[in-house]
């Protein structure tokens, strides 16, 4: 019998945070490779599966998912793990969620791919990789002092997929983009996030993901380039 | 009694999304004017709130909770509207309305403020705002597509908070922003968007949104600047 979900990953993308949440819980799944060297997140069977054309998807009993955040969020409620609908912290979880979507990621995306958002002017590239690395730092300020406070819901003893969205995303941040300038970023000015992550770095979800995607043995307090076994990074 | 909820609001900002959700299923609220001449969204208390000094803050019996879709969602979970997590359609709803909001909304908020992405110079501001419309076009023709097939969670009968939010978007995309060319936004391009967008005109949420924010009477088919009662939109 197959297994109920099918990932659709490229290594060290944003996949990687589905796969973490998966082997956490235990969550019987499937992968299967995108080709991004051949741009196989832009071909038509898989715009039919997303038709934004982004890693990761997640096919499910109900259909295929997309949105990183939608995903945590979607496997959490249906296998109890994280606040659910009726507890009490369920509003801050959500609210941090979005925040670490909509603010956190979007702003990286941007460091990451700023052809996408201002063109193909090296000069107009620098001046928005700049500004916002200025952005991100705050932004983790933010999600630092959160930690700091020790919400059930950042507790790396029972790690949410908020948890491993923030450190995957830590991770990227650390190593990415190769073209510019990453001296912004230093894990000890955020130290409750730097704890954080030094104990999922421990966790066999970590391990697994490590055999799976070539991360290397300290994937989150001490990234490298991913050497992954089989398909591309970027 | 107070009533349960009270939202910090600033007329014709995101905290409109809110109080629509709000009037349209009847929950009893209170609201708070957000100065933003003053700068209401970045003094002391209001960032106790929300560190992030962004509007809108939905204050709960259980916190103060912020991020717009985050507080749509947690809505709709409470009252029983919308997809709920056991529904098979939920995982469709959840993967567009965080679209809705780390890519519609957060490039939208760029072309709306501009500086705080690439600084200060015009021309770096203008093709950063010329970039992200093409990108917001392409974004609305997925919607679009989304919004001809008619999921249920977008039937203007029984408008979800995913409504409200695409609504007011395309709004303050057709308005904003006012220093630069807006004629890459035509509602006709997207027609079952247009069909959304006037079937919720015709509603009581609408027009009591209007009274409260000044928005006249066809906020969404063929909106003009606010003209609220009290606060100011910018």
């Amino acid at each position: 019998m197959r297994p109920p979900y099918r990932l659709h990953y490229a290594p060290d993308n944003a996949s990687l945070v589905i796969r973490l949440t998966l082997e956490e819980h235990g969550l019987p799944y499937e992968t299967a490779l995108v080709d991004r060297a051949t741009r196989g997140h832009k071909a038509p069977g898989y715009l039919q599966l997303n038709p934004n054309g982004l890693i990761p998807v997640l096919e499910t009993p109900e259909g295929a998912l997309f949105e990183t955040a939608a995903i945590l969020l979607w496997l959490g409620d249906r296998h109890g793990h994280g606040p659910a609908p009726q507890d009490a912290d369920r509003g801050a979880y959500l609210k941090w969620l979005f925040f670490a979507s909509n603010t956190l990621h979007a702003d990286m995306r941007m460091t990451f791919y700023p052809s996408l958002y201002i063109g193909e002017d090296a000069d107009a590239q620098a001046t928005l990789v700049r500004h916002i690395q200025t952005r991100l730092a705050t932004h983790l300020g933010h999600l630092d002092a959160l930690a700091a406070a020790r919400p059930r819901w950042l507790d790396p003893d029972a790690p949410t997929g908020l948890c491993w969205y923030l450190a995957c995303m830590m991770r990227w941040m650390a190593i990415y983009p190769s073209a510019h300038d990453r001296s912004w970023f230093r894990l000890a000015d955020t130290p409750a996030l730097a704890e954080l992550l030094a104990a999922l770095e421990t966790r066999p979800a970590t391990c697994n993901a490590d055999i799976a995607e070539g991360l290397g043995p300290t994937p989150f307090t001490a990234p490298r380039l991913a050497t992954p076994p089989e398909g591309s990074a970027t």
